[in-house]
């Protein structure tokens, strides 16, 4: 391994590390950061491709970090080894376990969905083997029989919540999140860290509302919004078939736009206090109904 | 209002706040620390017996702060202002709000329950208007006409879980929750803040996990405990009846105890990721499933 070693805090490296928490030095840089060793060996699993991997041997907690440092050069990442005060510059966790990777940003658009709801073959998910293309990190199209099922939320707030609602279509079984009109940078590092990593497998698209409403009316997909507001229990309705399930904001719910065109309003039933739910809470609720429901 | 300010963070009163974060220094004094407004504005609205309130206005967000802090002096608490500096040093928030609470902890026993079970009447649960004593904060038996539901959870080490699970359970309209051999204190600053002030109002009780279930049986409960090893999906089984739902640690799951001694195990079909859905996850998705069935 040919590795540069970095130990001052002035170091530019370290200094643009420190940038990428934020989104427009990650945006400008086209690059996110993926911190531990759980989330860099998902991403090194999923194809994505890392250009870099920053790591200090006096923070690591287990014995399996050289051997994921090899797999990363061996899949073409450059490797810095940091002295231990430098690392802690670099982190953004409070625990730190010396290990850190900076991967170029993707794009993907509704077009890009638009083999899963065809239908139209393409590697499979989840379980797919078929390696990724840099382009097409997690893009793998499912190879559905079946409906397509999608989730689509308005304008999350929290990155912790956002990855926790990746988690939750993950497991599932969602073809696709779509994130309408985002607050929250898919990006952010604590979105990379509440996903644990499934940001890197689930195929996710950034866009706003309308052209959203659109492709899924093209598609024939029915969407289902919750929303305290309506009538029906969200298990009194019919989840199967071509499904977006759709939830909004955690401080405004759905908007407008969404209450207006959506297919089906649905409610889900609260005993106790008026905020126990939190967005994350009720769209893992609605997911798994879904889930009972198709499985029929 | 007779308040005495606090600006020396030398001052014992500041450093004993300090010192609450801690479980020993917690139990040795009985009490527990309430951070934040809307907390607060929840303990008092389940008249949980504040005895201290400290505030530091300089921290304040809103304006609704000097009646709260009128409506604690009434119900008993002591007041103290405090410099924002002072402020600063005694909250365990990120982002302090200016106001911190002391409250003298509880204990309820399995026994306490038996109200519950036997649907013998008492205030109701949600929406009781009937005043808690000191002693019975929370403690509101339901005034069931239907089957007892019980949320049993086994060492659950992260505090933020546990106030989560406490929200869920709030949700489903649990009769109460008790904690199993527990990792974490229920009285944890993250607890109570998790549970976005759930804990003032679910009845909760701690115990070991032997006589949980010898009272459990006794009551002609049901267990039902989820586990990736069961067979049966948690769909498949009849959750109506009385009933509790059993949920092991994040770590280790469920012990071998409860695997060998509950009616039914069952588990949840997941497609993505092994670890996508943690406890607090399974958790909702299984007290969802009960509340649906339960509602025909």
């Amino acid at each position: 391994m040919t590795v540069e070693k970095i130990s001052s805090l002035q170091n530019p490296r370290v200094k643009q590390l420190v940038k990428l928490r934020d989104r427009r030095p990650r945006d400008e840089a086209g690059v996110f950061l993926i911190e531990g060793f759980r989330e860099i060996r998902r991403a090194l699993e999923k194809r994505v491709p890392l250009r870099e991997l920053y790591y200090a041997p006096e923070w690591f907690l287990g014995e399996n970090e050289p051997a994921l440092i090899a797999q990363a050069e061996a899949a073409g990442a450059q490797l810095f080894e940091l002295t231990k005060s430098a690392f802690a510059k670099v982190a953004y966790r409070e625990r730190p376990d010396g290990l850190l990777a900076v991967a170029p940003q993707w794009k993907r658009t509704l077009q890009d969905l638009d083999k899963i709801v065809a239908g139209s073959g393409g590697p499979g998910r989840p379980g797919s083997t078929t390696p990724a293309t840099t382009s097409a990190v997690g893009a793998g199209a499912p190879d559905l029989q079946r409906a397509p099922f999608i989730l689509v939320v308005e304008a999350i707030e929290k990155p912790g919540n956002l990855g926790t609602i990746l988690r939750s279509a993950d497991a599932a079984g969602c073809d696709a999140v779509i994130v309408c009109d985002p607050v929250t940078d898919i990006f952010n590092p604590n979105v990379v860290r509440a996903s644990t990593g499934v940001l890197f497998s689930v195929p996710l698209v950034v866009a706003e509302s309308a052209p959203v409403l659109a492709w899924l009316r093209a598609q024939g997909v029915r969407t289902i919004a919750t929303t305290p507001a309506a009538e029906k229990l969200y298990t009194d309705a019919d989840l199967r078939g071509p499904l977006a399930i759709v939830m909004g904001s955690e401080q405004y719910g759905l908007s407008e736009f969404w209450l207006k065109n959506c297919d089906l309003p649905v409610r889900i039933p609260m005993a106790g206090q008026a905020d126990s739910l939190n967005v994350a809470m009720a769209t893992i609720i609605t997911l798994f109904e879904a889930v009972r429901q198709r499985a029929w």
